[in-house]
């Protein structure tokens, strides 16, 4: 491929061409004769000058800053992004079912979807036309998988839920577990427990990709629904009842508390969380381990992290919050 | 069914008779016809008036706010709860061992249990009456499973590790890893981490709930404990040689270092931690994201999350945190 | 066992030798006959005098504390750790591959392998002498597994990644699902995700364990990197292009952001985290639940988490910490 190719097909302005055929991308910093790489943010621009790619994607501003072969593009990331798929293998499902796999009768398989091995496909479930579903996964009765969705290995769906087309799905998510809902039933002589039955659903839009090892319960009456184009990473917990809009990118660790409404384009930076039963608006951003306590009404980000300090400092400083109150009042008296 | 069916099944007083036969359960705000709901928390009173369920249950409180067909229970949530149960198709394992289960020799299987597809029974592990084995779970050597427990899709029981009776545990947990211990053996010209063999056990009791893709640590050399009634939800990491009293809840999230005793009918939030070595005494609930660093001697509620803010106001507001000694000692000179 | 076969082992001084033979460890409290204990932490000095087990492990200071038969260590906690480990079946893997396990065509075992049932291992990957693919993994294409690895039940390495040798893999790890990366792509009339297609490998050390449910992510272009002897506990989320230097230890629910430099002997308590793209030095000690937002550049411990306090103080001080600039502003009128 050279850089005439790309630009073919992915568009930009290319200037100057590679010397050498090329092969894939790679960093500024690392990357090699034949790789193709970047540069978005203006701080690495220093390594232009000593990187060993074969040629650069470059925004409008930095059209000139190199005489490295390069295309100039609006959004050199996303274009960027698009050059590296041009070098991804197609890792198309080759249609057919697994003869260790287990498909239930009244499973029904578009003749164009795959099943990998020790895969279970319950009564009802219904996989899409070029779907995937990778070693040992589980899909319960009724669920769906949508047309070129694939599921890595050891991915659980309970009965019914539901994902759209072109999803990405890594090992060990489970959705549609039952939602965490008991009713306290104590008495001064004992109790317990009453579970309510979690008949909702989790419903999943298109072009979703859910990372490793993340749980989405499903809803308690209601279903839980992830929009479109929604991007969860690895470990994320998200409750019951809550609806997630379209284009909202949630990070590692994060916890999402029951019924909680949460926007479209909404970042959820990493082991942030929301407690129930509150909304958060189109366009808030959410920062890294912060708890989102109060509704959330304008766009823009919130942050409620306690910087880390030497523990020596800490142990000097932190005191003093629990006694905030007094030092106000001090103050207020010493004004008076 | 009918609200007399259900009163003449769960108690409670039932005013007035469903126009339709009811069906299932729904929400006050999103209930159709055929559907019961239920009224617990005084802020959804207004949706008495416009809710299309069937009927309702309510508190003695409410007796008299709504002209619906009605249940007045002590307790309308726990009332509602088991009226959902009584919607809910029974799930009853039927009996037996799916073809491509492999059953070691040397297991012990109650013939009403079932084992499914793919699902890997060890020597000496005994499965109990009514008990559920799921696809592609793992139930290692001697572990045992009580009688009328499911377990979902895709969980592993260490070897060992027992679970009582009528526990639901769902996909992805992981009963009886190795806790986390380590000696450090470093010198000045190396060394290395000596492993401490994790010979305890987990030893869960009766009426256990435990959330996809939580995780339970074996003992260091005592087993680690979890009483009858303990709900447990998603991605929740309990350490090695933890005790956990009967009826206690703990949300989402949270992370309990070894050695930690928690006592009965603790509520800890979501996200919430505890470090090792320490008590929770009964009665106590921990908030969301708090770290609980020295043992909790009375029951209530404690808390230790920093409230989020516009981060613009973060910034100017958290930096005084490093400083908040300078800040008392300027107000104790201010005052002198 | 007696005592003097436990020194002739491992060294140290005998003194006195136990009256019954000795068939395992215990702990000082719960310690019976025929238990090896130890004594580490002078704080449990006490219980030297009421416990049951038959000898002690003790260092140099507490050698004429008990007149159990005991052995003098300079390190007793990793002395103990050893002995534990002498009492310990060994768990040789069996060579084998399970009539029910799949080896893709291409896959290369070495004979003394044992691969457990319905484990999948595809094409041009690689086991080691003596590692052991425990039921229900799943091997990707070109993945390496060293020589004396056990992967528990229930592992995913995905493609081409690698683990070295005498590690120990709990189950429902997943190691080299894809890191989270996408370019935003938006315009005013539309827009999306696009994916960084992540072609980056992770590679694993020698002698390490990772936890229960624990991820590790791929690494974008370049490989996501974890040294030698590094210890990671449960529900770890690592992402892409971490470094993780030799002998750092990871406690539960940690989650390093993407491309975090992590050092030597570097200490992460439970629920910690770092934001990416900065650096952890050598011997840093992040506390509990703390935030790491700037590089760390000197060995010693960090701590950023707000200590719980009951609801009720908590409701009446952390309101101040939204008004410190404010009041560091009255202190600086009021001394001016």
């Amino acid at each position: 491929m050279r850089l005439q190719d790309i630009q073919a097909k992915l568009g930009g302005e290319a200037i100057g061409e590679a010397a050498e055929p090329l092969t894939g991308v790679g960093t500024l910093e690392a990357g090699r004769a034949g790789q193709v790489t970047f540069l978005a943010n203006p701080r690495y621009r220093a390594q232009l000058k000593t990187t060993r790619a074969s040629a650069v994607i470059v925004g409008e501003n930095d059209r000139d800053a190199t005489p490295l072969p390069r295309i100039v593009a609006a959004n050199p990331y996303a274009y960027f992004a698009r050059v590296a798929q041009l070098f991804e293998a197609p890792r198309k499902a080759q249609a057919g079912v697994h003869a260790s796999a287990l498909v239930h009768a009244g499973a029904v398989l578009h003749p164009s979807a795959r099943v990998d091995e020790f895969a279970s496909v319950a009564e009802g479930a219904v996989i899409g036309a070029h779907a995937w579903v990778g070693a040992g996964c589980v899909i319960g009765e009724g669920a769906r998988v949508g047309e070129y969705t694939r599921l890595m290995p050891r991915v659980t769906v309970y009965a019914r839920c539901e994902i759209g087309r072109r999803g990405l799905i890594h090992s060990g998510v489970v959705i549609g577990a039952d939602g965490f809902g008991f009713a306290p039933d104590f008495r001064d002589d004992g109790g317990a427990w009453v579970k309510i039955p979690q008949t909702g659903r989790v419903i999943i839009g298109d072009d979703c990709e859910i990372g490793a090892n993340s749980t989405i319960d499903r809803g308690a009456i209601e279903d839980t629904v992830i929009g479109n184009d929604v991007k969860i990473d690895n470990q994320v917990q998200i409750g019951h009842n809550c609806t997630v809009g379209d284009h909202t990118v949630i990070s590692g660790c994060t916890g999402i508390a029951g019924s909680t409404r949460i926007g479209r384009r909404v970042m959820m930076g990493g082991a942030s969380g929301a407690i129930g039963h509150l909304s958060i608006c189109d366009g808030a951003v959410v920062s890294a381990m912060t708890l989102v306590t109060k509704s959330i009404t304008e766009p823009g980000m919130v942050t409620g992290s306690l910087p880390h300090m030497k523990h020596a400092d800490w142990l000097k400083n932190i005191v003093h919050v629990r006694r905030l109150d007094d030092l106000a009042n001090a103050i207020k008296k010493g004004k008076s």
